[in-house]
């Protein structure tokens, strides 16, 4: 019997490594890229796995025998949020390739507001040799908001920087080394916290999470002149106005945003503009599409043979 | 019988941190410290120990009878062409604090290269949103020139970090999961290195070893669009007008220096001008005035017991 046909819609910005990689994976089996021109009116109803990013609009009413949904990418919320979505298993992304260039991104941001990099690259600007006290990592407390595959990672590597790290996620968490809290605990976790990352999925508990309230709760007086907070999750969990409010007033100290409530970023944001801002165009931790397509391989073949699907999403909770 | 006294001369930029840490340190014993006005003219015959960073040009003709030397930082360069210097033991400064700030600035920069930090924030200042491809640190290979108490530390962090790192050193080295070079080996090293990072110390061997020639010899054709060089040893180390020029000419893509020739870096310097250098005053690990008293302290208990001294200085190698 012939492998049930797999079908990709992905709109990654790099679309000529998609293809490449296509080519290395899926053997014996059809593949369906709808990218491709010819595939525009191909009756799709023999198809059982889509792998999703940004998708066309009428896709599950052209496949309606999806039996798995394979997210591109590790945050789910779009997907989510399809219309038409069918009651299928939802697998997202989770790999190691993904999780180490997120845990690069978040060292980096770290370390550059531990170092004042955006300081001395002012001076460096004005041609000024000025020394300024230096704190050392050890003496500054780091607070992850969200302790998944990503957070646990970030973590440990912050650690080895040097950091004092805690944690905070929705269920209590018992890990080596590191103090952490839950819902419950989440003014105490603010209060000790200097640099807070955000690292969260976007759920309806998470929207909105990174107001004014939150930042006005974070530790005031430690070594960097100001909190910093750093977002690599989703835009949608932070309130962008407040966050400018936030750096004009010093409630915050300086800020890195990899991720926006609406992207790309619009050019009239003020936040394009705020001194102590580090943005990037959500690149924190792109999925390398060959190891996307290695771990769709793989649960296909679990599925296929009977086994529990991995990284499964749970609809009730959002991620 | 009364301890001998120690001298201080430390012109450290921080004069407070200097007063407030020597309140801790040296119960029991005289401490004399130069830069009070008192001590201007006093008889410095009775000192045995000295520590010292820029010490007056006098020093040793008004401190004849100094048993060992004590240098305020890692590196003892500037102490070795002291005119007068007594031929006792010098002690450099080795400690933990020192080695983690280095680690932190090495990985801060070589993290700065790989996510492309200079690039994103100028199309943060144009308000422009484009995503780059992006290698993960596995992809880049980091050759550590120097493997001593900083380098060591630095080449642990950045496999932690996810990077390939080799070394190379004068003495040949075996280190468990890292591949080292000696002299012979200079050539094979460099065409493997696409981010090198100097932690030399300044010694006749060492002088203008980072030049044009060197450069030309890093591997050309890694992920980095052309290689990395990146200098937190001595400026004495590296050829400026070849950095410029490397860049201009693409032999390099892209620097860090944190140390100069000449040092302020004069306003002129055509460094500062250069768009993929990242410059810094000096401020890799800058030495923490306590730590520095603390081991000072120990070393002279070490002595005064008689026991060998720890970190002393080989005059012939000149590190
Ligand atoms: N910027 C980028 O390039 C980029 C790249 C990849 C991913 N991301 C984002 O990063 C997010 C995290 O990825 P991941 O793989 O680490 O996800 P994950 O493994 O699902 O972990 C999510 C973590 O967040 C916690 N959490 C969820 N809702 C919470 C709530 N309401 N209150 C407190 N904690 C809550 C979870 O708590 P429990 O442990 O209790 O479940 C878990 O610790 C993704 O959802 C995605 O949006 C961004
Ligand atoms: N920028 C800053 O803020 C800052 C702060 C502190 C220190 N530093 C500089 O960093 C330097 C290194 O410090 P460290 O504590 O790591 O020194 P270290 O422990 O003495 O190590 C020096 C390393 O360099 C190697 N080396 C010396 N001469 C060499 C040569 N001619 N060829 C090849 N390798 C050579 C040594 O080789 P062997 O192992 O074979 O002996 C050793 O591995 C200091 O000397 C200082 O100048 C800068």
């Amino acid at each position: 019997m012939p492998k049930a046909p797999v079908l990709i819609d992905l709109k990654f910005p790099d679309r000529e490594k998609v293809v490449s990689a296509m080519s290395g994976f899926f053997r014996n089996r059809t593949v369906i890229d709808l990218a491709e021109p010819e595939n525009a009116k191909r009756d799709l109803s023999d198809c059982r796995y889509a792998v999703l990013w940004k998708p066309e609009a009428d896709l599950f009413q052209r496949a309606p025998n999806l039996d798995v949904l394979f997210s591109g990418g590790a945050g789910v919320d779009k997907v989510l949020a399809l219309e038409g979505l069918p009651d299928v298993p939802l697998v997202r992304f989770v790999d190691p390739t993904l999780t180490r260039r997120m845990s690069e991104y978040v060292v980096l941001q770290c370390l550059a507001h531990l170092r004042r990099a955006g300081l001395y690259a002012r001076q460096q600007r004005d041609r000024i040799w000025r020394e300024w006290p230096q704190p050392e990592a050890a003496d500054v407390t780091i607070g992850v908001m969200g302790l998944g595959a990503l957070g646990l990672d970030a973590a440990e590597k912050l650690k080895v920087m040097g950091f004092k790290v805690i944690g905070w996620s929705r269920s209590q968490k018992t890990i080596d080394g590191m103090e952490t809290f839950d819902q419950d605990g989440l003014d105490v976790f603010l209060a000790k916290t200097d640099i807070l990352v955000g690292l969260l999925p976007l759920t309806g508990q998470t929207t909105g999470l990174f107001n004014l309230s939150l930042f006005s709760k974070l530790k005031a007086d430690g070594p960097l002149g100001g909190p910093v907070f750093i977002n690599a999750g989703r835009g949608g969990s932070q309130v962008e106005l407040d966050i400018v409010a936030a750096l004009k007033d010093r409630v915050l100290a300086a800020v890195s945003l990899d991720v926006f409530e609406t992207e790309p970023l619009s050019a009239e944001s003020l936040l394009w503009d705020c001194e102590n801002a580090i943005l990037t165009p959500h690149i924190a931790a792109d999925t390398d599409v060959e190891a996307l397509f290695a771990h769709v391989e793989y649960q296909i073949e679990r599925f296929e043979a009977g086994e529990a699907l991995q990284h499964t999403v749970d609809r009730q909770s959002g991620y």
